[in-house]
């Protein structure tokens, strides 16, 4: 029987998972549990310290339902999100640069025609979005997936609003044959994220404000190319370079511009990546 | 403003913790988001790997009630709670060693007078427990506060069964002025952890049994003393080596001797250690 302590815990809990079947399996718990560990006896974390952990990691849990998920938050505000983003989605020059999904997305947005105004009642300052699909040699790919989505002139997605039956700041619509859609819209808006549960608990605790700067939300889909999950972000945020989550690239600020009748008008083209 | 990558991002995220007003929070912090990224970079982790851990720590999350702790349970089988108590209780030679809580302690555990039965109606061969309490100069302990709680004949404790209303196989007893206790009680049995959860799911994947190999627990406060929180383990069962928790110590295993009539005794002694 081997004796435990400390120093050769780690090892032997690496090495009760030799059945582990699967290959990859194996190799992502044993990385974690020695990352874990590593973690544990670095700052030599104490009995009251490691309950504390439980607790808020059981209250993160437990604020999950199905229109919030303060897991993918929590990952947001440390950076993981955004580094998995990067680590996966490494492009040639001129393509277009993916960022965090997050956790607003949802499934089944409504799909719509060229210049419906995807706002559908949400408060903001008109606006009117004009893109363009195609690949890195700048041919344009027709009928490529586009959706967006977007907070209101108060911060808040659609799902945030209690009882709101319709979609708001959100669609689908299909690139033409010269690769181009457009739809109007509302001026999208910085937010904070969510910080009236365990997230928000975090960032306070740490001295961090929970604010985004303003952006719009695309996720872009043609067969044979990569998804592009992405943002477009407003120039001149005051939040550009404080991201809670980390997620902002210069590639992808782009210029809301003031129109002659007080309106707004965004032009952005979207490179997409061929699919490996 | 910062250009973020996956090489620099960890520094960005570190950085963005500088105004953490609490020393300790932000060495805990800043130690865990370095560790994270280290895992999730060495794993080289996909999009779909970390949506799966996301989902894995919801479900766990939302597993718990005020009844069953998978949060416990999921750091107890990754050997991290083990670690912690392994640090924390680094005691003289001649102490009783510290193993896991665990998750099934209940506050307000009834008090009992030396010789009653706590089993107080749980399944199981009868048997009787004496104890004594002394410090490391083996000079007894009065009216230390012992503690105790154990599964029953099936592997199960009195709160894992449904609409069961009084306690059994837990209690609250004194050491008398030589520093002894005894109670009757019935004999423990090996039991797997409950693997009905994700923490169940993990062990299958990884290949790992739940069981943990048959154990009586303790809890031991007395004044001027650190509280020791630890187990005795039954010489002779199967899973002594292979505990799904990593709590077994050589020094921790008892005998339960069979007497004469069919019922057992074990006899253990508790060697507390001075408060720090
Ligand atoms: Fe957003
Ligand atoms: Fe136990």
């Amino acid at each position: 029987m081997q004796e435990f302590d400390q120093h050769n815990l780690t090892k032997a809990v690496i090495a009760r998972l030799a059945d582990t079947p699967d290959v990859r399996t194996k190799e992502i718990m044993t990385s974690l549990v020695q990352h874990l560990h590593d973690f544990a006896r670095e700052v030599r974390l104490t009995e009251a310290e490691w309950k504390r952990g439980i607790d808020y990691l059981t209250a993160t849990g437990q604020m999950c339902d199905d229109k919030r998920q303060e897991f993918i938050l929590l990952s947001d505000v440390l950076g993981l999100s955004m580094l998995t983003v990067a680590m996966n989605h490494e492009k040639p020059d001129g393509c277009t640069e993916s960022t965090v999904f997050g956790p607003f997305h949802v499934e089944g947005a409504p799909h719509y025609e060229h210049g419906a105004d995807l706002a559908n009642g949400a408060k903001g300052e008109p606006c009117v979005v004009y893109g363009r699909v195609t690949g890195v040699d700048g041919r344009p790919i027709a009928d490529a997936v586009v959706e967006t989505w977007q907070a209101d002139a108060d911060g808040h997605y659609d799902v945030q609003y209690e009882g709101l039956e319709v979609a708001q700041g959100r669609g689908v619509l299909k690139s033409g044959d010269d690769g181009r859609f457009h739809f109007r819209t509302i001026v999208a808006q910085a937010y904070p994220i969510p910080d009236d549960g365990p997230v928000g608990e975090l960032l306070r605790a740490t001295g961090r404000h929970p604010w985004r700067p303003a952006h719009l939300h695309f996720m872009i889909k043609a067969p044979g190319y990569e998804t592009l999950v992405t943002h477009v972000f407003r120039r001149g945020d005051r939040y550009l370079d404080s991201d809670a989550v980390f997620g902002v690239r210069k590639s992808l600020i782009g210029d809301w511009v003031r129109l002659t009748d007080g309106t707004y008008r965004l032009d952005f083209d979207f490179v997409l990546n061929p699919a490996r």
